[in-house]
């Protein structure tokens, strides 16, 4: 394990896919792989990319990857496959993967699943993103399509949120559930050439004008783009940077990072005393006879779990 | 309460949309509401319907809703907002309620969000059904777009799934994630008019056959319907029919039951135990002095949880 620590640390490729691969599979020994390289995370910049599909948004990144490696940067993306199983073509990582940085040992991209893990993938993606973070990765992305539950958990990890639009898809903003509009830092409407950029940008200022009428300073930045054609991207890596340095210099970055860490030790926490809890108490033994007797409507489903619990924190004596 | 729980016996509307509104807002009293309905329920079939946005489902939905009501059968449809952001135009519930149903009170439509329940849409959804059933609902409908983790469990309550599927989409099949096909349990190729439909029905029975292979009498029926001209929908209904007659007769559908009873019990008893755990061992305030300590790198965040649980289970008198 300590050798696996070591090899993460000097960024050694291999290593670092096995990490990733424990944290999927959610080893035990990866507790005290994370807790060797806790502390040489936080240099990593960690955004979050997401977006309707055909938004454009495997281009842009591959894009701001040629131009972050030409700095001698080291990028890491992580692609949260998407939970519609309906959405058709290869998810990002793939589409990435095939494209001019797969031989590029600076570059490395990884797809997780969004559901199978035990605790989530949340919780996966966040231990993934410090053994990245230990292992010298500069820029760590994470793709999601869509803001489902689990799409909104994996964003919450990220220290900046590029929401990708794009013209064309219909009535984007109208279309925008409550909360979409509200995740995204920085807007980009991609594909800036094509008929109704203008209007989608106009429609963005419109939505963020009416949020922000009152703090205007708060004003979110929207950068046009055309990723294909390689139009924007330097601008919007200005806007990343200037959004960085303003977060770090206001707190809220440190703030924003102490938060998350805040939940992913609460939920932690929670799953492992619920763990212990379900043992101690032989629950899934009792559980059958419980089912029973509600299948069988000798008992009521509410009544029967507030009487169990009653009997159960009185045998902790916390009643 | 006891009021609201005789009128939702009784049908009425008013009192079922009250009771599925307690129900989302978490209110504290549903527990006696669902407990005294309870005794009511498990007359109702539970349907699932899920697949791709466009694949015809609402269309579908209704012809099956004109069927029923001239069979005098009451109809529910719950909605469960996809969790997509992006998916663009109404969902299921919206279009349904603008056709011809809006006026009849033996048909029941309604939306669920798919966040930002306490305990998830799941368990939300699971007492609505609870009420529908209780209410006098013969068939409960639950339409979902696309099955990612919060789908998957909400499509886990039903008695049946159909999965809704249409040429013309890409490659439905091959985009189709593992697991997708294993929740069907009746594939529906809509839209067979169009073509690749034969392509896309001898595609389901490839997959399927290969699944299948060693159990030919578990082969999943493949029905062809043209929602929108009317066609095929009978057949559809005369397969669920078999397929209910099926399960009741062999048990599993009381074995799917008392399964999806289990996991109820054990996930809201779970819930209820860490929220007493959290409340007796003042974890909230204690958890800030833990990040803080985490966040400066004082402590690492497994080793500190893990010596936090093990305090935790002596104050308990477990260890």
């Amino acid at each position: 394990m300590i050798d696996l620590a070591e090899k993460v640390l000097k960024g050694d490729v291999r290593a670092i896919a096995r990490a990733i691969s424990w944290i999927e599979n959610n080893r035990p020994e990866k507790e005290n792989l994370i807790d060797a390289l806790f502390p040489h995370c936080g240099n990593a910049q960690v955004w979050g990319i997401t977006g309707p599909p055909g938004a454009g948004k495997s281009t842009l990144l591959d894009k701001i990857i040629e131009i972050e490696r030409r700095k001698q940067k080291k990028v890491a993306v992580i692609a949260v496959d998407p939970s519609s199983p309906f959405s058709g073509g290869a998810i990002l990582g793939d589409r990435l993967r095939m494209q001019s940085h797969a031989t590029d040992e600076g570059v490395f991209i990884r797809s997780m699943a969004s559901r199978g893990h035990l605790g989530g993938v949340a919780q996966a993606t966040s231990d993934a993103i410090k053994v990245l973070d230990a292992a010298g990765f500069d820029l760590i992305a994470i793709e999601t399509i869509g803001v489902g539950q689990t799409e909104i958990e994996v964003v919450g990890l990220s220290d900046i949120v590029l929401l990708v639009l794009v013209p064309g898809l219909g009535d984007e903003i109208q279309a925008m559930k409550a909360g979409v509009m509200e995740i995204g830092d920085i807007f980009i409407v991609n594909k800036k050439d094509r008929d109704g950029a203008l209007k989608l940008r106009a429609e963005i200022e419109y939505v963020l004008g009416i949020q922000f009428a009152d703090y205007p300073e708060k004003m979110k930045p929207i950068v046009m783009t055309a990723a294909s054609m390689n139009e924007g991207i330097e601008e919007l890596l200005t806007v990343t940077d200037d959004y960085f340095l303003k977060i770090s210099m206001n707190r809220s970055l440190q703030d924003k990072r102490k938060t998350r860490l805040k939940s992913e030790i609460r939920q932690i926490f929670t799953q492992k005393v619920s763990a212990h809890v379900k043992q101690k108490y032989d629950f899934e033994n009792r559980l059958d006879e419980w089912v029973d007797a509600v299948y069988k409507k000798k008992k009521r489903p509410y009544s029967l779990i507030n009487e169990k619990i009653n009997l159960f924190l009185r045998e902790c004596n916390w009643l």
